[in-house]
């Protein structure tokens, strides 16, 4: 996972790199299409992602605004996975989620490819690093430099939802492909969303509300056509977070909102 | 084949729950960019691309604008290969050309993810059908559910191009990215289109007609540039279809016409 | 490599096509979103990554506008690497930087599909032929048509940076997916280019001037933001080229220059 695009040739040349270190790993993408420099929606996408992955699967990722700087070049051994990148907030949520095995700076520079960038760790630190790791199914980490210890690993401030009295202030942690907002609710602390008598969607300073639900897109009828607009609704992400959709369009077109924008959840209990 | 994009992590979700059953099966992308929930894309982009797979390759095919409503998950063993995806007419085309040796409705929860989400069947139904069927080389798809009467399966209303005298009346089935227009007339159909003495092409309430042919894009000098404006020209499309282009530039744009839109080609056989 | 997009199945079928003669390739992408028709890109973005692949990869390239016309197709074993593609200059930075073991036209119609089409030799002449040799560890490629005398083969121009005095005349060859603009001019020619006391980089004929130079993006604060916007940078770019860069933002944007933009750095050695 990258924000570097397939535009140029840094994807294709990072796993050049890793089949000539791991000439028989499977390599797939997660994304490279992650916005710019955008750690926090880098964080996300690997989070509603690593998962659904094998045991022993090496993620390389870089979302890397401060690359060639001090920020730290790191591997983990997290869960049952490994994870290879910066130390900059990327690894935010498996921290959270995950217990950490091993975390170790990548200073062995034997581990490296024999020229270092200062602007493209991606294909010379990050990928030699994960190739090496697929290729020995982790045996090398601890060869790979100094350990770290993984309290002082950077977080990002993951703002969890407040709830207060029958609402939740939460906001927009990602807007994909179809304009489906994604808020930072988890199903998990809504689990009765869908059997409450009424629950509206609020966008604070704008005077959008949403009240519809659905369980999925096609459910129903889109009643809002009939008003001269596609209608919202709040539905069940199937990231295991809360999201609002429209159907056979884009939310965030529709209600003019974005990345970040504030949301607060009105459940009425009667 | 889906149109979830690569923006998101959506398609390596997929391929990371393939990697987890099937770790030896060879993933290709034929493309996730499929217009999104336009079925008929889906179904053309599927048929100008099926045939050139080896036999026994499972097609994972996900445009599914229902997913979560009643239509029905399905798997086939169609011709020499599998396809897996929803019953709403992404497999018309394949229907239409290969015998179906085997439909079945993919019912059986044990291949299935544990956790079936009502809004990313691509996750938690087709991606784990169609990687058990590549490890089992095919050997499970009576497992996986109940058998479907293959005359029962969904069939978008493909209409063939209509002759009419000396007239073929037919539409844009396709603009690909270079903005080339394809339409819905197979090469098959009028072998002789370059031979002819004479053959235009109109679009129907534009006024716009085409007079030029060409046997591939590079041919002779762009006769239309001296009149001020690149000449669209016909030729005989890679998909195996008739298709309208501009060299070194878009048919879509300089003509203003797109997908669905009506195009008659008139020959003159005198 | 191509400039096909990934919003066709084209790519996706070169690779069937692959996977039907040599099962167990393993295909990397490098991109193909090459400017469409732009050979000049092409033969630079391969050029910036055909190094970092282990020995005996076969490159298949095709940014190919004079499909189906005169101009040759060709396999070439150089250096280390095995390339097919188009023989339109694509391969002209590899043909500069290394010995050329074997070339030959791609005439021997038993490495093609069974049909070919005028127009996407992709799919009927390159990826077979590119599947045939990796299978055969390049083995093969005698057998596949008549030996070309390497010299024969076509070159772009590829003008070098001219010194004149203390400047350096030059332009911008790439333009990369986050507005840096690549110049023609190697690392290696300006080895002190970050000892000097000064340099600057004109853009004739637009007034602009970029003065600062740096080691990697995120060095020192972003001293233009106070003067009402973002600050130009020199840098080395990890391609071996210097580049023009602006912090989190785009330098094409910033300066409003492109592709092929002239140019000229200024040093001063007092």
């Amino acid at each position: 996972m990258t924000d570097f695009g397939t535009g140029d040739g840094d994807v294709g040349v990072m796993k050049g790199v890793i089949a000539g270190i791991a000439p028989e790993a499977h390599i797939i993408d997660i994304t490279h299409d992650v916005a710019p420099q955008r750690v926090a929606s880098g964080a996300w996408i690997l989070d509603s992602a690593y998962r659904y992955f094998p045991a022993r699967t090496v993620f390389v990722c870089v979302v890397d605004p401060g690359v060639g700087s001090a920020r730290r070049a790191i591997a983990l051994h997290a869960g049952e996975w490994y994870f290879v990148g910066p130390d900059n907030g990327l690894f935010s949520y498996v921290l959270a989620e995950q217990p950490v095995h091993q975390a170790v700076l990548l200073s062995n520079k034997a581990y490296h490819l024999q020229q270092v960038s200062s602007t493209f760790h991606g294909r010379d630190i990050f990928a030699p690093a994960g190739a090496h790791l697929a290729r020995s199914m982790g045996t090398e980490l601890p060869e790979m430099g100094a350990a770290i210890d993984p309290t002082t690993l950077l977080r990002l401030d993951i703002a969890p939802p407040v709830r207060k009295g029958a609402a939740i202030e939460a906001h927009i942690l990602h807007v994909d492909r179809f304009g489906n907002l994604i808020t930072n609710v988890p199903l998990a602390l809504v689990p009765d969303l869908f059997d409450l008598p009424q629950v509206k969607a609020l966008f604070p300073g704008t005077g959008r509300v949403v009240r519809q639900r659905r369980h999925f897109f096609a459910e129903g009828g889109n009643g809002g056509e009939s008003a001269g607009g596609a209608l919202p609704f709040i539905y069940g992400d199937s990231s295991g977070y809360v999201g609002i959709a429209v159907q056979n369009g884009s939310a965030a077109q529709v209600l003019g909102v974005g990345y970040g924008a504030s949301i607060t959840f009105v459940m009425y209990t009667r």
